[in-house]
């Protein structure tokens, strides 16, 4: 007998008619002996229903006071999925019971539609698990020390699921979803792009946060950290396939490196269009000037991605980062009012139509020159490379965002990732 | 400056263009230096919405297992509709806070999907306002010891109205609605139906019990009990009207019989044709009876309504009683398993297509005759009476649905209840 967390995303529990089979799936889980926590996403579109009533009301949710009522509204949504697959596992004849962060409590910061899991108390959970109960938990959300309900941002359920599978010190997180697993690359940008049966926890968590979204990168974060076993499958198998064969399949997730697991120089091209370039251009060269420009960002809980100091001449030196682009006009509003006054002479500029391609693969470790096929791979096909920045394990650049797709496709070609690798 | 309750229904709230209607109304009342308490009702039709996606689900919700998930699901549509507020709040430059029942908390029994309110925790409320802010509070909905989300019944939300308005001890409680007062009976059956200025507060509980839907009952039982000056008045009016005017319009619910308010003999008919007739004919006539006979009834938290016990002949008697036709069904299978085999040759029946027509009025204690002239109105119009009850202060029939419409507007012209009374 395992513990397991189940977790569906939106498309999953889109309908009646779909959350009634997640609870099949559940249900045959549970019969074969295991202990089910299952979190919920909100039914697709629900959110952004929700979050269009609000904007509808206030264009601009910036005061920490409309953002606590907007996770109010917003989190509404996961507790509608959760009580409704209740409703549903106990059509199916099984005992089950649904929470909302608050009830369990899952404690986070007060950072509102960006919150932080703080702490998880596992009683209420544990006692209903044992009494022979399904327990269903609402993604995306919490509750503060003030009792405010506190959301986790987009895709914050993937977090809630791992995070909870952490805390109940889970066997396995299973985060089912609308595509079989992780893929070299999104399919719907290069046809031969191919599913990994494994990526390792650090490849992982750099396709996530350079936007593969087929995880949020805080769940992959949490998993690595607690060293919580997560697979990423479909949710759109039917419910009724052989248990063994559903428990093996999608992407699974590892953190020790196997010298069997299949293992290519660069495992996949990420991509990720949902950034803004920000620059300072001629700034004093002084200790703290990082610092000095980011603080002011990090304390607006701004996140940023993306940094690049080069190195100085004459004195000066250019600053540069990447944001969401949603965050773009009010952080350059932002730096305009608050760092400009005190950098004498610097010129703040931005850009936010780029995108940021990425090849990421453990291999690049052991590997000479995967960078710069990288580059020449770009450069065949005329495309401007407008920020470098590198890791162990990844390579990314900034480029117009007109190119994206071209770069991706050639990117997968160069690295030979529609072949699948000797194992 | 006084401390104010106000009540917004689901029309009144069922946009977010009304959702700012709404505020702009809070905020006439606030500018003009009250304190404000705002218990907003879901938008129109998502109360419905929620509770078909679980019925989609689970056709039967009877258990407390599912009646606790039906709860969980129902109570996010003010959830959303107080957070929405308390944002087009803010938008008008006003400080605002929303909070869900659990938050204040709002305490009440665990009795699913008609839970009563035991407690209300006023301090977090009273910090608020005397700091300034408007405070939102969902209504409808509590939390149970246990943590539990609570709903009270369809319509809770006036109740939520007047039990916070009575812990807060406000100087007032106005229940806006899409109708402009209480009415002598529903203009929409008769066309001269009138609206009364005032109503007494047993006139207002006859007449909300009754089927007027102006107003749920409980709400009543509370501003009786606490003492709480409420008045209905409309929503459509617009925002922008004379706070004077606005605060005199509608229909008071008073306390005090005051000799010089408007005094009919009979101040209103009031119908309804949501309940169902239950019979248990040729039980024994014994002590105990009736409560072996509704003891599982309530047991069940079943509402029974009129209940009615003839003499009896034989060492038998007849005894009948109404329940909401939704659970018909219910009572008359627990009827068949529980009641049935110790009431030896009783013989159970039932008749779902009936209503009940009442009229009421406090000048019925002090006139005779007005009863027999209401039968002998509904004998002129050929309308068979199948029951009978009476009060001190109204008299109520049960008969065939299908002569409803007939028999209150008969009765509206017999006691003249189109001519405004002398005052």
């Amino acid at each position: 007998m395992a513990l397991i967390v189940h977790k569906y995303g939106g498309t999953s529990m889109g309908s009646t008619e779909r959350i009634g089979q997640v609870a099949k799936r559940v249900a045959k889980w549970a019969r074969a002996g295991h202990q089910l926590v299952v979190v919920p996403s909100a039914m697709s579109g629900e959110t952004n229903r929700l979050l269009g009533l609000a904007k509808a009301l206030s264009p601009e949710i910036v005061t920490a006071e409309l953002q606590r009522e907007l996770d109010a509204v917003a989190s509404t949504g996961e507790q509608v999925s959760a009580s409704l697959l209740a409703i549903a596992l106990q059509a199916e004849g099984l005992q089950a019971v649904a929470y909302s962060g608050w009830q369990v409590p899952i404690r986070t910061d007060s950072a509102f539609t960006k919150a932080r899991i703080e702490e998880i108390d596992q009683t209420r959970v544990m006692a209903d698990l044992a009494a022979g109960k399904v327990v269903v938990i609402t993604g995306f959300q919490g509750v503060d020390a003030h009792g405010n309900v506190t959301t986790l941002g987009r895709g914050g359920s993937d977090t809630s699921a791992v995070a909870i599978a952490a805390a109940m010190k889970a066997d396995e997180c299973l985060i089912y979803t609308d595509v079989d697993g992780v893929y070299t690359t999104d399919p719907r940008i290069v046809e031969q792009a191919r599913r990994l049966h494994t990526i390792s926890f650090e490849e992982m968590l750099e396709m996530a946060s350079l936007g593969s979204k087929v995880l949020q990168i805080r769940s992959v974060e949490f998993a690595g950290k607690y060293r919580v076993p997560l697979r990423v499958l479909s949710s759109f198998t039917p419910w009724d396939i052989d248990l063994a064969t559903e428990a093996a399949s999608g992407t699974l997730i590892t953190f020790e490196e196997d010298e069997k697991m299949e293992r290519a120089v660069v495992s996949g091209i990420a991509f990720n269009r949902d950034e803004a370039k920000i620059s300072l251009l001629g700034v004093p060269d002084k200790p703290g000037i990082a610092f000095q420009i980011l603080g002011p960002v990090a304390d607006a809980n701004i996140d940023v991605d993306v940094i690049i100091q080069n190195v100085s001449h004459d004195g000066k030196t250019d600053f540069s980062f990447t944001v969401h682009r949603n965050e773009y006009t009010r952080t350059l509003a932002l730096l305009e009012a608050t760092v400009l006054p005190k950098t004498g002479g610097a010129k703040l500029t931005g850009d936010a139509r780029i995108c940021k391609v990425s090849i990421v693969g453990i291999g690049m470790r052991s590997h000479v020159g995967v960078a710069s096929r990288m580059f020449s791979t770009l450069s065949d096909e005329g495309i401007n490379i407008q920020m470098i920045t590198t890791s162990e394990i990844k390579t990314s650049v900034v480029i117009d965002e007109k190119y994206m797709e071209l770069a991706v496709r050639a990117l997968h070609r160069a690295f030979e990732l529609e072949q699948a690798p000797l194992v």
